[in-house]
C-alpha cells in the first residue's frame, strides 16, 4: 500500500504546488514523512515543536486544498508553523530555525510570499484575515483567506472582536478553529468549557455529515433584520454554536488528524459559493507523535535541543537561577507572611514563575488566559478591595493592557504592581517579543514607580520594594534567562524610593546603568582602567522616579556620563536628559551620552549576539566613552585591539 | 395616586439609603423627578446625557434593590452616570459637571464611595467587577458586585475576555446589560444583531417568568467536565444563549423602562444564593424622556447647554472649521481621485469625521465597533493587498491597540496611516480622554512616521504626505475642536519627510514647537519682540524623523531653545535632546528646555483653563525662555506684568 511505502515522497514536494500533484491516497505518506523531518529539525535546533507536530495532517490538508500562496493562509501565532515552512520551500533551512541569519521561529513576511502575515503574539489572525477578504471583495478577486487559530487564541478579546465584525460583514472567511485544549498553558475560561462540551455532546463529523451539513446552508446576502432573526432561529434549531450567534456558519468537530476526513471537508467548505464566513472546527493533540512522554505538557511549549534517540534535552551549564525562579521564590516568600499578596497571569503560569506560587497559594494565584487587558483591569479591581495583586506579564505582551494600564491603574493610582518578566531582547524568540518599550511607555505616566534590577539579588529585593508601595502602581523589569551568580540576600528588602547607588568610584567617566547592563557597564570600567580612565559606575534602580541627586553628582564631577539601558527611546535615558534640560545642567561640561537599543528591530539570534548587533556592550559603552572624550583615534585603536 | 403626587420626593432622596426609606411604589415618582432634574442639569451643562436619561429606572432600581456603596455598583464608560450622581449625593453640584472644579462627566473614585471605580474608556466594568468579586469571597464578605454594561461596550475584546473568565471562575456576580441596540454610534457586529434577534424572539420577563426561571437554578459549585457538559445542555434545551455558553446564568430580556417588573427581578437575582455569575438583559431606550427629537441619534452621546424651553443649542462663535471636519474633507479629495483609499474607525464615525467619507464611499469606510485591537490589524491586513488604510482612531483609544500597532503594524512596516484626533488635552472629557502618550509611544518605534499638525491647513498636507508615504506606517496628530482660522490650500501637497519649517527669524531666542502650540509660540515670540528679545518660531512637523538640521542650527544659531508639544515626556522634545547628546551638542552653549504636559494627570476643564494649568501657554513659554537666560528677575518681571 501506498501509506507503507517508503519511498521518501517528501523529497519531490519542493512546494505545495508538488504536494498538489499528487494523489489524495499519497497524502498520509507524506504527512507520516513529515512529521519525522519535523521531529528531527526540532531536536537539532530545540523550540516550538509540540504545536507543529499537532497540525502535520492539517497542514498537508490545507495545502492540498487550497491554492496557496494566491489562496491566503494565516497562522495565528504561527510556532505551529515548523510543518509549513518545510512543504513551502524551506525545508533545506529548518535545522538553522531560530538561529541567527536562519529562518523565524514564526511566520514572516519577509522570509516567504506563503507567509502572508507575520506573527507570534497571539489571536490576530482573524483581524488579518478579515482585512484580506474585504480587500480581495474589494477587487472583485475570487482567492480565498483561510486563518488557523488555536482554542487558546481563541478566547483573546481581540479574535473575539475580529469574529463580530466577520460576523456583521458576512465576507467569505474561512477561520479553522485548532482545538487541542490547550494553548501554552492548559487552557482556562469559560470557552474552553464550552468547547469541551461542544466536542463531547457530539461525534466527529464524517463525510455523509458534511454533505448533508452544507445542504443546509443558506443565502447570506440579504441582510434585513427579519432575515437574520430567521437564520438565528434555524442556528439555534440545529443546535445553535456560540460561533452562529457571532454570524459564522459552523463546521465540525472533525478529527483533526484522519486526512481522509480533512481533505474532502474542507474541499466542500472551499466549494461552498453562498457561505459567508465558516468556522471549521478542527480537533487535535498538541505534540501528536512527539517522541517525549505527555505529562508534562507546558514542556511542550518550546524546548531546549534535544538527543533523538534518549531524549536527554540539552542542559544549561550555568549555575545562577533564572530571573523568572528568583521571582517566584521571592513572591511566595511574601506571600508567606502577607495574605493580601496575590498573583495574575495572562497563561503564563510556568514563563512567569506564578505556577509555584500557585501550587503553594492555590487560591491567591489567577490565570486569565490568554487576556492580558483583563488580567490588568482585574487586578486593579482586586486593590480597589485592599489586595496586592502581582500582575507578572512578559513585556512584550503588556503592550496588549497598555490602555488598562493608563486609564484602570495609573489614573486611579491603584497599587497594581507590575512583574515585567522578558524585559530588552529576548533571544531566539526574536524582534516580536522583544521587550523593548515598557520603560519609555510607563515612565511617562504619573505616580508610576518603574525600577529594573541589575541582577538577581536586586531582583528580591525589588520585589520587596513592590510589596511596600501600597499607594502607587509599580513595576519591576528584569531580562529572560539566568541571573549573574551574585549572593542572594537571605531576604528582600525594601529599596528607598527613586534612589541608585554607585558601585564603584572612578575618574572623569561615569556609566550610569538602569538594569542588567550594569555587568557590561562594569567590564567596560574595568577596559577603561586599563587604557587609564578609571571610571564611576552607577546603579540608578529607578528610572522614575529619578534620582536626580544622582545624576546631578554624576554630571558634576565626570567629564563624561554615558547612560546604559535594555530598551528603546524614550525610557531611563530620556528622564536623564530631560532632567538635565530642567535644572539648567546641559552646558555644564559634562558630555552626556545616551545608549539605548537601535531604532530597528533587533532580529532572533542568542541574546548575546543580539546585544552585539544592538550595541549594548562593554565594547560598545568604550566606544561611545572615546568617542564622548573626542579621541576617535583612541576609540579606533580600542576597536582594533578588541 | 402617589404616582401624580407632584411633592417633590427627590427633595428628600439625599442618599441611597434615603431611597431604600421609600416603598416600592413610590419610585415611579422618584423616576420621573429624577429625569426631569437631569435635563435641567443638562440644559445648563452640555454634556452626554442622553444615556442618562435610558437608565433612569434602571438607576432608581439598583441603587433600591442593593445596598450601595457595601455593594459594589459599577458602570461601564459612566457617560450615563448623571442621575447615579444625583441620587449619591451630588445633586447640589450636578450643574457644575463637567465643569473647572466641578464634578466629573464620568465615575470617579476620588469623588465618592459610590463610584468604587473609575470610567471613560469603554468594557472595563467585568474585569473591575470580577477582581472585587473575588477580592469579596477571599475576604469572605457577603456584599454584591454589580456591573451596568452597553450592549455597544459589550461587543469590545476586553468584555468578552472577562465574560471568558467569570464564566470559568463561577465567582457570585451581576452583569446587567443595558442593551438601547447603540453605543455612541448605532451599534455594530454580530452581537448586536444576536440581540436584536432575543430580544425580538422573545417577551419581556414578566414577574411569573423570573420565579419559574430562577427555580431552574442549580447549583454550579460542582465542577467536574461531566457536570459542564450538563449545564451546556441544559443551556441549550432550554434556549441558551451566548451568555449562558460563556459560563453566565441568563435572566431576561427585560423592559428597563418599566421599574415595576425591574425592582423585584433585582431583588429575585440579588437573593438568589446559589447562583454563579448572573447576565441580566435590560432593553432601554436612550435618551428616553430627552427634549429633542429622536432622528440625530449619534448627537444625543454628548450636547452643548442648550435652551430647555426652546431647544435652542448654544452655538459656538468661531467660524474656523474643526480638525475633524478638515481631516474628513481632505481625506475624500484624496479618495476620489485614489480607489485604494479607505477608512477605519471603531465606534466613532462621527467623531473622527468618517461618517463623511462614508456618505461620499459607502464601502469604502469600516466601522468596526469599539474594537480598537481588531480595527488596527483589519488595517494592517488591508494594506497587506494593497489598499492605504487610513486608521482614525482618537489618541487616548489608540492605547487600546498598542500591541497591534508594533506587532502587525510596525514590525511588519505596513503603510498602515493613524489619523490620530483629540492629541492632547480635549477639554470637559478630562484626563480619561487626554491624549497624552501618543508621540512616545509611537516615536518609539522603528520606521514610523510621526507628524503633529500646526494648524488646519498643516492637517491638510499631512493627510497628502500620508497617503504619499507608501512603504511605512505613518501618523499625523491633531487636536480637538475648531482650527485656527488660516486660509485653507486649495489641495493638500506631500510635505518632505523629516523637513521643518522656520516661520520666523529672530535673534537669540530659538522656539521648536511640534503640533498645535505653535499659536503660543507665536504669540510668546511678540511678547519677547516686546521684551527686547526677538525669537526664532520653527515647527517640526515631525517627531520622527526628526529634522536633525533644523535642530542643528537653531542650537547653533541662538542662546535659548525651547521645545513645546502637547503631549507626555517621551515624544517630541526627547527626540531633540537624544539627538543633541549623539550629535555631541551638549555643551554648545545654547540652554535647551523641553516644554510638555506635567507628570501629572491635568483634570476636565476647558481646553484653555487646562493649558493654562498645564503650563502649555504663551505666558509658560515666555517664562521659560527667561529662566533659561538665567534672568529669574525679569522672568518675575514679566509675570507681574502678565
Amino acid at each position: 500500500m501506498t501509506k507503507n511505502d517508503h519511498t521518501p515522497l517528501l523529497d519531490s514536494v519542493n512546494d505545495p504546488a508538488a504536494l498538489r500533484r499528487l494523489s489524495p491516497q499519497q497524502l498520509r505518506q507524506v504527512a507520516e514523512e513529515l512529521r519525522a523531518e519535523t521531529i528531527a529539525a526540532a531536536a537539532k535546533t530545540g523550540g516550538h515543536f509540540g504545536a507543529g507536530l499537532g497540525v502535520i495532517e492539517l497542514t498537508v490538508a490545507l495545502h492540498y486544498v487550497f491554492n496557496t500562496p494566491k489562496d491566503r493562509l494565516i497562522w495565528d501565532v504561527s510556532h505551529q508553523t515548523y510543518p509549513h515552512k518545510i512543504l513551502t520551500g524551506r525545508r533545506d533551512r529548518i535545522r538553522q530555525i531560530r538561529q541567527r541569519d536562519g529562518l523565524y521561529g514564526f511566520t514572516k513576511r519577509s522570509e516567504s510570499e506563503y507567509d502572508p502575515f507575520g506573527a507570534a503574539h497571539s489571536s490576530t489572525s482573524i483581524s488579518a484575515g478579515l482585512g484580506m477578504a474585504v480587500a480581495r471583495d474589494m477587487k472583485q478577486e475570487d482567492n480565498h483567506v483561510v486563518c488557523v487559530i488555536g482554542d487558546g487564541a481563541m478566547s483573546a478579546g481581540m479574535a473575539y472582536e475580529a469574529m463580530n465584525n466577520a460576523g456583521a460583514l458576512d465576507t467569505r472567511l474561512i477561520v479553522v478553529l485548532n482545538d487541542n485544549g490547550m494553548s501554552i498553558a492548559p487552557a482556562v475560561g469559560a470557552l474552553t468549557n464550552y468547547l469541551s462540551w461542544l466536542v463531547s455532546s457530539r461525534s466527529f463529523l464524517s463525510l455523509r455529515d458534511i454533505a448533508k451539513q452544507l445542504a443546509m446552508k443558506f443565502p447570506r446576502t440579504l441582510r434585513t433584520a427579519a432575515q437574520r432573526a430567521d437564520e438565528y432561529a434555524r442556528g439555534m434549531l440545529t443546535g445553535g454554536t456560540l460561533f452562529e450567534e457571532l454570524g459564522f456558519y459552523y463546521v465540525g468537530p472533525i478529527d483533526g488528524h484522519n486526512i481522509d476526513t480533512l481533505v474532502p471537508i474542507l474541499q466542500n467548505v472551499r466549494d461552498a459559493e453562498q457561505l459567508g464566513p465558516v468556522l471549521v472546527h478542527v480537533v487535535t493533540e498538541k505534540g501528536k507523535g512527539h517522541p517525549f512522554a505527555k505529562p508534562d505538557r507546558e514542556k511542550y511549549h518550546a524546548v531546549s535541543k534535544f538527543d533523538p534517540v534518549t531524549r536527554e534535552m540539552a542542559k544549561s551549564v550555568s549555575n545562577a537561577p533564572t530571573y523568572t525562579s528568583v521571582f517566584a521564590k521571592a513572591l511566595i516568600a511574601h506571600g508567606e507572611k502577607d495574605d493580601k499578596i496575590v498573583g495574575i497571569t495572562a497563561a503564563m503560569p510556568s514563563g512567569t514563575g506564578l505556577d509555584k506560587f500557585a501550587e503553594r497559594f492555590p487560591t491567591r494565584m489567577f490565570d486569565v488566559g490568554i487576556a492580558e487587558q483583563h488580567a490588568v483591569t482585574f487586578a486593579a479591581g482586586l486593590a480597589v478591595e485592599g489586595f496586592k495583586p502581582f500582575c507578572a506579564i512578559y513585556s512584550t505582551f503588556l503592550q496588549r493592557a497598555y490602555d488598562q494600564v493608563v486609564h484602570d491603574v495609573a489614573l486611579q493610582r491603584l497599587p497594581v504592581r507590575f512583574a515585567i518578566d522578558r524585559a530588552g531582547l529576548v533571544g531566539q524568540d526574536g524582534a516580536t517579543h522583544a521587550g523593548s518599550f515598557d520603560i519609555g511607555y510607563l515612565s511617562c505616566l504619573p505616580d508610576f514607580v518603574v525600577m529594573a534590577a541589575a541582577d538577581e539579588a536586586e531582583l528580591v529585593h525589588m520585589v520587596a520594594t513592590a510589596v511596600a508601595i501600597d499607594d502607587r502602581p509599580s513595576a519591576f523589569r528584569y531580562p529572560r534567562g539566568e541571573g549573574v551568580g551574585v549572593d542572594m540576600p537571605e531576604e528582600g528588602v525594601p529599596l528607598e524610593i527613586g534612589r541608585g547607588r554607585i558601585l564603584r568610584e572612578g575618574g572623569k567617566i561615569a556609566l550610569l546603568s538602569f538594569g542588567a547592563r550594569l555587568q557590561e557597564c562594569l567590564k567596560a570600567a574595568d577596559q577603561l582602567q586599563s587604557l587609564g580612565l578609571p571610571a564611576t559606575v552607577a546603579d540608578a534602580r529607578f528610572a522614575k522616579p529619578l534620582d536626580e541627586d544622582l545624576v546631578r553628582r554624576l554630571v558634576h564631577g565626570h567629564e563624561v556620563l554615558v547612560t546604559v539601558e535594555e530598551g528603546a527611546i524614550g525610557g531611563f535615558g530620556t528622564q536623564v536628559l530631560h532632567y538635565l534640560a530642567r535644572a539648567n545642567l546641559f552646558n555644564s561640561g559634562c558630555h552626556v551620552r545616551t545608549i539605548y537599543l537601535p531604532d530597528r528591530f533587533v532580529s532572533h539570534a542568542t541574546p548575546k549576539e543580539q546585544y552585539e548587533d544592538a550595541g549594548l556592550t562593554e565594547k560598545s559603552i568604550v566606544a561611545e566613552v572615546l568617542a564622548a572624550l573626542g579621541d576617535p583615534t583612541r576609540s579606533l585603536d580600542f576597536k582594533t585591539l578588541a
